[in-house]
């Protein structure tokens, strides 16, 4: 089996890595901005050969895996639109990536099986692929009506050959679902390291950051145009979690306000014990 | 020389067990609210003996570690005032801690050198207390004007033998510092893990939260009682820092209603850049 990817970043890089090891591909092409990037992705052994577009690489291949920011898959899927190889993806959201692929794939829009391998890091391009990126992570499948029943496994069994654990939701839901726990954290943090940044005794107040702040801010290093693309393609979701997020913090003012000792430590117990239990049903 | 913790918990624990292996101290006497975590702290060989109160404790010691949440400062300096020990804490705010001194001290205030070790983590009690927590940590003095040079001298010496790193803020400084990269940061999380484990769906938004949710949320497993002491301590200054972010949050709401990708795209690059930064610079 030939696989093409479009974007051979941490995703792209990855899949292609951890499908080679599971022996189920034979030859993968890469295509992408950064010619560096592509040449790195093929030293390592990540890519096999380096075509110019994404046209030409999805004609000589079976599956087509589309990993780069989520803005860029228009443009895309425009230039896949007369290959006949199955399609999935690793876009962090999914009605925006399904209107896009439906508008330039017309017809051919069974072809396509969206997926969001739910598996990021804070590390972005060719250099930070693994093959292990996906064992034991959550890829979410939101297939269409049109796909065929036996595409749709076909492209669960690529995922699951990465050492992912699949399941199914429909684009809406994936798109709410993420906001709130992956989509608005993020946005936190980045506007928390960002405010600091901004002071003029930042330089302070980083010196005195332990590992509470490294861990909380982690996800402040990541790819900004990938998040930018996100934001703007989920944003109304974004949106609705985000003046949750502040009615949230302006009940906390009030307390804090108020000096209620009281409800701040109930707050502050019932999430350590949801976080706990969380992470006991996790592992 | 006799050591006394009043508070055998991860910071109590932790110095002891320090300053055992560094040599420093020959007996280590405990005092708690915990029968049960206070005979664990003995089988483990971090305390040698457990005392009734902190006034039989602190008799018998050369020096005092005060390591229980910070509400409790008043009773437990109430109960040293007639020790001649010299006397250290590690509670995470100062200003209320100095005052809460002054008031039980009286002139024997000049005993008192304050110290705030920046090395929490989100386990609590004797059972998470290690001899290398505070390696290569910072460990904040804020000592008074009435203490004696040579006092200052020793409390450093004693915390620098457990591998920390000594820097000194006036207490105004220090509150001001923590509440912007710790004590707001460690509410975001409370709120964000309280907020979504409210939910109708709460079960179905957990189960699909990874990587970035776990590092991001780490500091909601922290001890409610001390974090509801550090909030009712320092309210001012976390308040704020709480307004402050929510002014940036407005800010952040503006740029996505409007859709302004370039504008978020710069504001992810700059936050990453400045963290990327900050960790180059902190290793």
């Amino acid at each position: 089996m030939r696989l093409a990817v479009i974007g051979v970043g941490l995703i792209g890089g990855s899949f292609a890595l951890a499908l080679k090891q599971a022996g189920q591909v034979s030859h993968v092409v890469g295509v992408g901005r950064s010619r560096r990037n592509l040449e790195l992705a093929r030293e390592r052994g990540i890519i096999d050969s380096i075509a110019d577009d994404a046209a030409s690489a999805a004609r000589a291949a079976d599956i087509v895996l589309v990993a780069a920011p989520v803005a860029q898959f228009a443009a895309i899927f425009a230039a896949l639109n007369e290959s006949a190889a199955l399609i999935t993806d690793g876009g962090s959201t999914k009605r925006d990536v399904i209107a896009a692929a439906r508008h330039a794939l017309g017809k051919r829009i069974a072809q396509f099986v969206p997926a969001h391998p739910v598996a990021g890091a804070e590390k972005s391009g060719a250099a930070a692929a693994s093959a292990e990126l996906f064992r034991n992570r959550r890829v979410v499948l939101t297939p269409l009506p049109e796909n065929a029943a036996a595409d749709v496994h076909k492209v669960q069994a690529l995922w699951e050959a990465t050492g992912a654990r699949i399941t199914r939701l429909l684009p809406e839901e994936h798109d709410a679902v993420l906001a709130a726990v992956s989509h608005l954290p993020h946005l936190l943090a980045f506007a928390l390291v960002h405010d600091i940044a901004s002071r003029k005794n930042a330089e302070q107040l980083f010196s005195y950051a332990a590992g509470g702040f490294r861990d909380f801010t982690r996800i402040a290093s990541s790819h900004p145009e990938m998040w930018r693309d996100i934001c703007i393609a989920n944003r109304d979701r974004i949106l609705d979690e985000l003046k949750r997020y502040q009615a949230k913090l302006d009940g906390l003012e009030k307390l804090l306000d108020a000096g209620d000792g009281d409800a701040l430590e109930t707050l502050f117990a019932e999430a350590r014990d949801a976080r706990n239990q969380w992470l006991k049903s996790s592992t």
